[in-house]
């Protein structure tokens, strides 16, 4: 299964060379994840560092950049999960500019599962483990 | 007294109108605020949270934008402590592009006295009380 | 007439008080404007800088903080035009705390038309003149 | 050799987790990246766009994230050209904790030569060739 969420390219994200400053991408990334949480996997990400006092902090990032985005246009951000480990998850965000479909940016993000108030590394919750694998299953 | 810093505007904040994005000068002023406390009043803004568990949100905000800022131009933040409150303090930050002295923007922004934990208004504590009289004494 | 955008609080936007960043919430105001051009204004914001070439830099601001926002809240930003004025216009934008309608913040913001080749003062075309007083005469 | 800057984490780098968020990282390292042009390759990366009419936007980024960093701590960002190549160059980023000197993350970032006015691949001029390897035979 992909879960996919749809944004516009804002004013204040752009940079000299007139295009998407690119750490701007990652904040993208980001904010697909935790939209992903609340509305695919059934709890907002706040709740999940409050109540669940577990976090997933990014601990590898490996990005192509192949078309710059500019300003005002439409972008998807597709996001899959492409492997649930011990202690780990590894998700592929695609974005990809509409609506022609060209593919602007792919990133593959391992975040660890963590203890929220220690930072400490953990295994992923039972409960969690479930929730991936339910998602996961939808995927072709 | 006035307190300075000098900064240099970088590439991340510039707008599709090629000047400094307007949001970003109050991300300007918070980062000299920030200074200021670490630097001249001598306690470094996160142990004034956390050790002394009192906090200076921004309430009242009052800005002329007089002349944009432009990729990697030098400016200086002149901040000046224009009043002490019972609860709370006002700043006035003037934003001066260099070397040509043109101001581009100036703003008195007034900032509540709080408990950092509750996020309720306070009496600003004495040691403070003391510290932003002994630094506004030294104003002309 | 007002002109409402709604948004969740991010991740990305919170500060070491657990509340959202103050300058943020400019940002959050800038892309509640982009939204009321693309959407109300019939012009998206990105053609009017290129097409029109005009731009509309704020020049003054006022703003008062009443409560702050957390991570996850939803948000709605509520937009009416006040002024109409030769050179410029005057917009009030009311961060408003949903479900509860509680009153986040409020900021009257006065933008200058400008070209945006030259960044000149001019008049506001009569065109946009047009199109500003048809939203402003829906208002009560 | 090695160029490195360093710099204070601010208070409206952190997230909810209390750690700089992490697409912030990259921000930091453009910095790096524009103060390296600035103050060892003797450009200001403003007038390698405008004078020199290319740009090196980043097409492949791989970065681990070791250890977060939280408010007010001293970092410091060490530049490494590792690579000079026909149409690309590739620097590593490491970003160490002061005083103690432990890696917080490290990134290696390959970025391409384009002319800036039409984003299109160009070999590096040879200018800037002789620039980067002047840098580069300074490494050990």
């Amino acid at each position: 299964m992909t879960y996919s969420t749809e944004f516009t390219v804002r004013f204040g994200e752009i940079d000299p060379a007139r295009v998407v400053y690119y750490p701007r991408f990652f904040h993208y990334f980001h904010q697909a994840f935790e939209s992903w949480f609340e509305n695919a996997l059934g709890v907002p990400y706040g709740k999940v560092l409050e109540d669940h006092n577990i976090g997933f902090p990014s601990v590898h990032v490996e990005t192509d950049f192949k078309r710059p985005l500019r300003y005002g246009e439409k972008v998807r951000i597709d996001i899959d999960l492409l492997e649930i480990g011990k202690r780990s998850i590894t998700v592929r965000y695609t974005a990809v500019r509409l609506p022609d479909g060209e593919v602007s940016a792919v990133s593959t993000i391992k975040t660890a599962a963590i203890r929220n108030d220690t930072f400490k590394s953990v295994d992923i919750p039972d409960d969690w483990r479930e929730r991936f694998e339910k998602f996961k299953s939808g995927q072709k």
